[in-house]
C-alpha cells in the first residue's frame, strides 16, 4: 500500500580523478554533513557501477514524508553543501524520488 | 567498508495512460514475475515522483553479488518479461547499479 515515505537518490559524477584524495573527501564530507541533518534517515554513499549510464556515484536517503524532505532541502547544512561543494565539484547529476506503489 | 552487494534499480516510463488498468497490470506482473527469481532480494515497485526527471516508475532489487545479478539477467523469467512486456510497454528507461562505498 502506498505511504508517504520518500527514498531520495541522486546519481552524480565528480570533476576529481578516480581514486583521488579529493574524490574520497567529497564522499566523506557529503556523508558526514548530509547524514547529520535531522530529517535524513538511512543516508548511504554508493559507487554507481552500471556501464549503462555515465554517473559514477550515488547518495541515497529516506524521508518520512514530504515535510521532512522540504526541511532537508531548506536546512543550512544542505544549502551550504550544495553551494560550496556540489556546485564546484559535481559535473553532472540526476535526482530520483521513489514512493512505494504497493 | 565496500562489499559485493549490488542494489539494481531501473527507472522507466510506460506507454499506458496514467492510472490505467494496463499500467497497474504491468507493475503487478513485474512485481510477481521478477521478485520470484531466486537470486532477487528486496524487490520493490516505486512511483518516481521527482519533477526533475521524466521517468514515472522504478523497480529496485538487491543481489548478494555479481553472480546473483548475472543469474537474474539470464533467468528465463527475466528474459521472457523483457521480451514480452518490457520491449512492448516501456517507452524509456535508465538502469542504475549501486555498491556501498563505505
Amino acid at each position: 500500500m502506498a505511504n508517504s515515505r520518500i527514498i531520495h537518490s541522486v546519481i552524480f559524477s565528480l570533476k576529481h580523478e578516480g581514486g583521488s584524495v579529493e574524490e574520497q573527501q567529497f564522499l566523506k564530507d557529503g556523508n558526514t554533513i548530509l547524514s547529520a541533518i535531522p530529517t535524513v534517515q538511512n543516508f548511504r554513499v554508493f559507487r554507481q557501477v552500471s556501464p549503462k549510464n555515465d554517473y559514477a556515484f550515488g547518495f541515497s536517503m529516506e524521508f518520512a514524508d514530504a515535510g521532512a524532505y522540504e526541511a532537508y532541502n531548506a536546512h543550512p547544512a544542505h544549502v551550504g553543501f550544495v553551494k560550496e561543494r556540489w556546485e564546484t565539484e559535481v559535473t553532472q547529476f540526476l535526482e530520483i524520488d521513489y514512493q512505494d506503489v504497493f
